[in-house]
């Protein structure tokens, strides 16, 4: 609870009308898009500047308050649960696109900017900012920099990370600083900026960042692969990498997926087929229909029984917002979606789905599965209901399953998600306890008072391992 | 000193032969390729795997003895100087290739590799790593992940970090722990590669990496510009990349530097210019013909009076080869040479060129500047002599007023050469108390006895910001 006397700090700072505490904001920023995860804020603050926040943040450190900062809440962790109450931080002043450089390739912005509303801006000048998180036209760039959002471009391009390369955080202790530059190169000192980058908010507020650019690739293709077995799609994404072709895009999804994607977008994908592949390629016009067309001739000799290049951009749009759209058409089934995204290296996507689909036969659930192939990042999905207490329960034991298999198999927990309050009791399955001791003396030497979203990262239980009779 | 205990058990660990403290090859590991920084280790020791550095790490805590990791010393920031005594490690034993992958595109190495050993494994499957740092020939992997090393592709490539994509680590208390994996994606908890990635030896000892490869490209070509203006040279660097062309590199070399490499090289390098461009294109041929011919036509609209492309890959190997050797060319003239590293924003290239010249000038100091233009990174060097003491009072004031001229022009003290001992007095100038003070915070928490190549990033005092009359 926060004190009177503190409350009025904060309205000096912010102004009477970016101090909200009535119960129905409180309840609005109670929970994020991650279901199951639910906790009040004592109030919820919206600066509208660096200075601003700085000062919030110095005294939320005196009073030894959380602060949790939040962009859209379109995270999959739990992340932007208040879950031990405290300050919501909201960016919505604090989104603007402070300058497009087209000498440089740069772009810096404020938090709040929405990504998509940021990649429009970009395009516009011929620019090309990759990362595209499935939530990009909710999404704001403080939120994926803080989760490190990838999408579906990463197999090629890589993740938010890879496109950081400036920020302005204010320290848990209300120090502002400013990290990198407009720099291709820059060794002076630790790599804060990339420390920062899926830190999470358990480290610090991010208040402006700034990215790099690169030209827009030329064109683009998209073809559409169809298997009646599942390994054969996996072989064909194997082949593809070994040919050293690296697509833009590589998704895969299962039969489950493709029914319920259908039903939705209805786009005339096929329902009867277990598996496709959604592969994209971009780059200059020789290139992309030289590539397009070896990668189709290797999913015929991987024995896709039907190849398809769209015919148009139209078509490879509607295909590839279809692909996009799969968690909102899953979430329509039933009351509660539960989507995970271990990661394995793409050598053993085969061998994970197939384990992906016993867990889910030995649990009886529905968990449909699709993801970015081409980086090993699948998204084994649950259509549950939170209120089936016994259901919920088998969910949670073939989630721990699958969270297993994916670090045996020399995968991870969470290749874009991050780990929030949902994944923290896995964390040390992936780090082993010596790794969690290193990251624990970070967040304790830059958060001595643990204000920064507290109970994130770090679980005060980690989970027994799982073990899985093989 | 250690005492006769410590050695005994340091002796246990590695073997007879693998500890050795004779006055001679103390002196050997007493410097690197840094001038002017020198200072006896107490030891050197050479651990056959990573239980024995665990071990060796173990009691130098205990005994609070600092510990220099060291690759072949190729640094120039007097990063692997023994500056406090200790133990100097090295991987003579841990330097093998430990698997290629072709399926996931990942090499897995000890630290000890020969970085150009390791390429032509990679190259020889058709893969590519791209970061080539100009010491390649004898640096090692360790060496260039621990400065975050660039090299001439930085531009369109990126540098080590880039392609760092899992670690073994032994910590400072001995810990041994495994950070990210054969992944694109990984978000769970901080990114500890890449925060190791560039730490210089300060927070841990690596004992194995996994690097990222990629397709190695189908073809390149090389081309050279000349330029009786240094304006015009750097205008057309801004130019080309403003017309979304990203060449491999854009290497910019100025009239004393040609000078001296063709007089080392012999090659047929133009000498009475007053700058040229060697810019290098790779990808599909379709690509690269189409890239070359439009930088051509760029580099002449800006005024360089000759374009020429490589007639063959033995020429432009040759013009390669003859840029790589510039610090060597460079180092037979006067006793000492100084080579920095400062770095700006590449549309300030001309700005930081023409101020170089200026303080050399103020200074009556001889400094030729050559570097990666393309992303800003030049390295400005000074040809002196160490015993001429009011000389090189005059050569640390210069250079002192490059590094303030790059800050002021957004740039930093390092763009790939690291902080070492050599640039530590001038971190604060970059980050400021603040940020200096948030690096301390991590290099205690992970180090706190600062055994781990004490002396280096953090300087006992920060020199004064020259400020530049204007």
């Amino acid at each position: 609870m926060l004190t009177n006397e503190l409350k009025e700090k904060l309205i000096e700072i912010v102004g009477n009308e970016n101090y909200e505490d009535s119960k129905t904001t409180r309840l609005v920023y109670s929970y994020d898009a991650t279901p199951n995860f639910q906790s009040m804020p004592d109030a919820v603050i919206s600066p509208r500047n660096t200075k601003e926040v700085s000062e919030i943040v110095k005294l939320c450190n005196q009073y030894k308050i959380p602060i949790v900062p939040r962009g859209s809440g379109s995270n999959l962790c739990g992340g932007t649960c208040p879950i031990e109450g405290g300050l919501v931080l909201l960016f919505r002043h604090m989104n603007k696109i402070l300058e497009l450089d087209e000498e440089n390739l740069t772009v810096t912005v404020q938090p709040g900017v929405v990504t998509l509303d940021m990649i429009k801006e970009v395009e516009a000048k011929g620019l090309f900012y990759p990362p595209d998180p499935s939530s990009m036209k909710i999404s704001t760039i403080g939120g994926n920099i803080n989760e490190n959002s990838g999408g579906l471009r990463g197999l090629k391009y890589g993740v938010t990370r890879d496109y950081v390369i400036a920020l302005e955080i204010v320290l848990a202790n209300g120090d502002i600083i400013r990290t990198g530059g407009k720099l291709a190169k820059d060794v002076a000192g630790y790599d804060l900026t990339r420390l920062y980058v899926g830190s999470e908010g358990t480290l610090g507020v991010i208040t402006e960042a700034t990215l790099k650019l690169i030209p827009m690739p030329e064109t683009k293709k998209t073809m559409l692969a169809l298997y009646q077995d599942i390994e054969a799609a996996a072989r064909s994404v194997s082949k593809i990498i070994a040919n050293k072709i690296i697509p833009t895009t590589m998704e895969f999804l299962d039969q489950p997926t493709l029914k319920v994607v259908e039903d939705f977008a209805q786009i005339g994908l096929p329902t009867d087929v277990q598996a496709v592949l959604l592969i994209e390629q971009d780059g200059s016009p020789e290139v992309v229909e030289k590539d397009i067309q070896k990668m189709a001739d290797i999913c015929k000799q991987e024995d896709a029984f039907s190849v398809q290049v769209a015919k148009s951009a139209g078509e490879a749009e509607a295909l590839t917002t279809a692909r996009r759209a799969a968690l909102s058409a899953l979430a329509r089934l039933k009351p509660t979606t539960i989507l995970e995204d271990a990661t394995v290296p793409r050598s053993e996507i085969a061998k994970m789905v197939n384990g992906i689909n016993q867990i889910a036969e030995k649990y009886k659930l529905d968990i449909c599965t699709f993801g970015h192939a081409g980086d090993g990042n699948l998204h084994p999905t649950c259509l549950t209901d939170t209120r089936n207490q016994e259901e919920m329960e088998r969910v949670e034991e073939a989630f721990a399953e699958i969270f297993a298999l994916a670090i045996d198999l020399g995968g991870t927990i969470t290749g874009e998600h991050g780990v929030g309050v949902m994944k923290a009791p896995y964390l040390e399955w992936k780090l082993g306890k010596e790794g969690i001791a290193a990251m624990t003396a970070i967040k304790t030497a830059l958060d001595p008072n643990n204000i920064m979203n507290p109970g994130k990262v770090f679980a005060k239980e980690s989970r027994k391992r799982v073990v899985v009779a093989k």
